[in-house]
């Protein structure tokens, strides 16, 4: 089937209509039609060539929400009708200890990414959500609650799973304290996720501006991480920091701020290797660690968890031809907090 | 009372005879007849200066093991003649939630160090084990089992128990996939104890003239981080990686060994900050962390499990006259795996 969709074709163009081909529905599938695709940072990395893997033409768009079209035969989960989400994988290998863990995105032989990718027959190139429509097998399509606001929701395939999942891994809940460093599409999620599970949320910022907006998401306490008293004031203090920052920065001095056995998770990826003192570490047997989405399972419990506590993204919903417009304002952290797309106008 | 101790009065002195006082008990003290006391790295670290908060005269040693000369009337877990061991701390507030929780060592008002610190009213100067008596609050006293030899049950009293605290917060048991970096004093024992506790052991050291050593101590494989291919055959592979080297690194290549949500747990301080790679810890929530030390309901459980596993230290017994001879050796790794002094030569 010949859809429309929004494309790059090559690293240093932008973005502008295309047509892809999206496969008839198999026995396992589920047809989407794409009402909303947000835009994640990773976008732009990855059509500008950034992480060294590109493939063009590229669709990109991971944070898909819409209405299923046509299922499979052996389809159980979905009917025509039902609203459905497509986050960052389309498929992995279903058989290895990480798959058979509810952890597909460490699938040994790789998930099929859901666009700069390919299927699981490594040939198939796999476009995403930034298309009116998509195929994927039933096992890696979500329920979206009818709860949710879509627009709102679309961001939460993968901000949300990305923050979400940390924060159960370190078994965040109520009266914990929780550090989130760093407020944009990731950095709000954490604020508002963490807050719905019932912890103490402050938050780190380079930016006395984001203050009233850091309140407003559920932060209890704010402080600057541009002012040295705030590794004082909070030493020891958190049980877990989320650090969405993805650029080189201190995270011996984050450390410091993590009570022992306590976790620094980092969810962003700076580009070049940040330095560590190992003394951060072993004094407090504290834990620095990282966390990449979530599995199928924890995405679904995501999309329950925020449809029971009304928890979704604040965005700027905008139209197709406003995409490259919108990659230029995200350079600029000019944007609260994420933009979705209207895929009407795709 | 006066007692004889090896003391070196500054950072660039060697070690010499020399006499300290030793409090009377007091009605909660334990006073000990020290037989031997081992020989940490740290002691050189920190009598030469290299730690930047040394205090002289320093009376080194804090891997001690002895028999209780006399209790005062408030001791109830000891009585003249049991045998008992004092580690790295030999008091701490009590109080603070890390001291309640059974991790003296991270008491936020700062633990008495067992040499080159102070009791805790921050006064008075802590002598090391380095000496024939040493008189320490119950409290921070453990319970020698019978069982154990007593020169190679002294390395437990730090060696040991910084070791084994990783492998049990990191639940190694029957069946888990460990590997060891470095085989000194500390990686000797994390070999032994991670055997001991069922898993399955890979060494990974820069010679390969440690392989036989190596599975004397129990390792059942053996890799060399000199060799690339070593980081690809073992990919993903540890639930957990004991990393005692203290020179600076490749943290990177050794996370690539541990498998998704794994640890790679180091316990050396290299001198300098390490570099680091985001993405070696989001791509698999892989966890990198420290340890120090343990607590003293930890401690007595680790000496518990030597005695009934029948671990203890490799170790070459020398005369007090000897240590500045061994810490020369110490300094070239010419030493297999921790010198005990003594105490009768003191």
């Amino acid at each position: 089937m010949k859809v429309r969709a929004w494309a790059t074709p090559s690293a240093d163009s932008k973005l502008a209509p295309f047509t892809i081909d999206r496969r008839e529905p198999g026995p396992s599938d589920v047809e989407i039609e794409i009402l909303y695709s947000g835009i994640c940072h990773s976008d732009i990395h990855q059509a500008r060539g950034e992480w060294g893997r590109s493939d063009f033409p590229m669709v990109p768009g991971h944070e898909i929400v819409g209405r299923v079209t046509r299922v499979g035969a052996k389809v159980s989960r979905f009917k025509q009708g039902d609203l459905a989400g497509v986050g960052c994988m389309v498929d992995s290998c279903r058989t290895c200890s990480p798959c058979t863990e509810h952890h597909e995105q460490f699938c040994q032989v790789g998930p099929a990414w859901t666009y700069n990718g390919t299927e699981m027959d490594r040939k198939t190139p796999t476009f995403g959500g930034y298309s009116t429509h998509v195929v994927v097998t039933e096992h890696f399509v979500a329920k979206v609650p009818n709860a949710l606001e879509l627009s709102r929701a679309a961001p939460l395939l993968c901000a949300g799973i990305t923050t979400f999942s940390p924060l159960k891994q370190w078994k965040v809940g109520t009266g914990s304290r929780v550090g989130v460093c760093g407020l944009g599409g990731l950095g709000h999620m954490a604020v508002k996720l963490a807050h719905a599970m019932g912890a103490e949320v402050t938050m780190l910022s380079t930016s006395a501006a984001k203050k009233a907006d850091a309140q407003r998401l559920g932060a209890s306490e704010f402080a600057l991480t541009t002012d040295k008293a705030t590794f004082k004031t909070y030493a020891n203090r958190f049980d877990v920091i989320i650090d969405t920052v993805s650029a080189v920065h201190d995270v011996d001095a984050l450390l410091r701020m993590v009570k022992p056995f306590g976790a620094l998770v980092i969810v962003g990826i700076p580009p070049k290797p940040m330095e560590l003192r190992a003394g951060s570490l072993v004094g407090g047997n504290k834990i620095f660690t990282g966390s990449s989405i979530g599995g199928m399972k924890e995405t679904q419990e995501m999309l329950d968890f925020c449809a029971e506590k009304n928890v979704a993204s604040d965005v700027e919903l905008i139209a197709a031809e406003q995409i490259n417009v919108a990659y230029e304002r995200m350079l600029k952290n000019d944007v609260r907090y994420r933009f979705v797309i209207d895929a009407k106008t795709i």
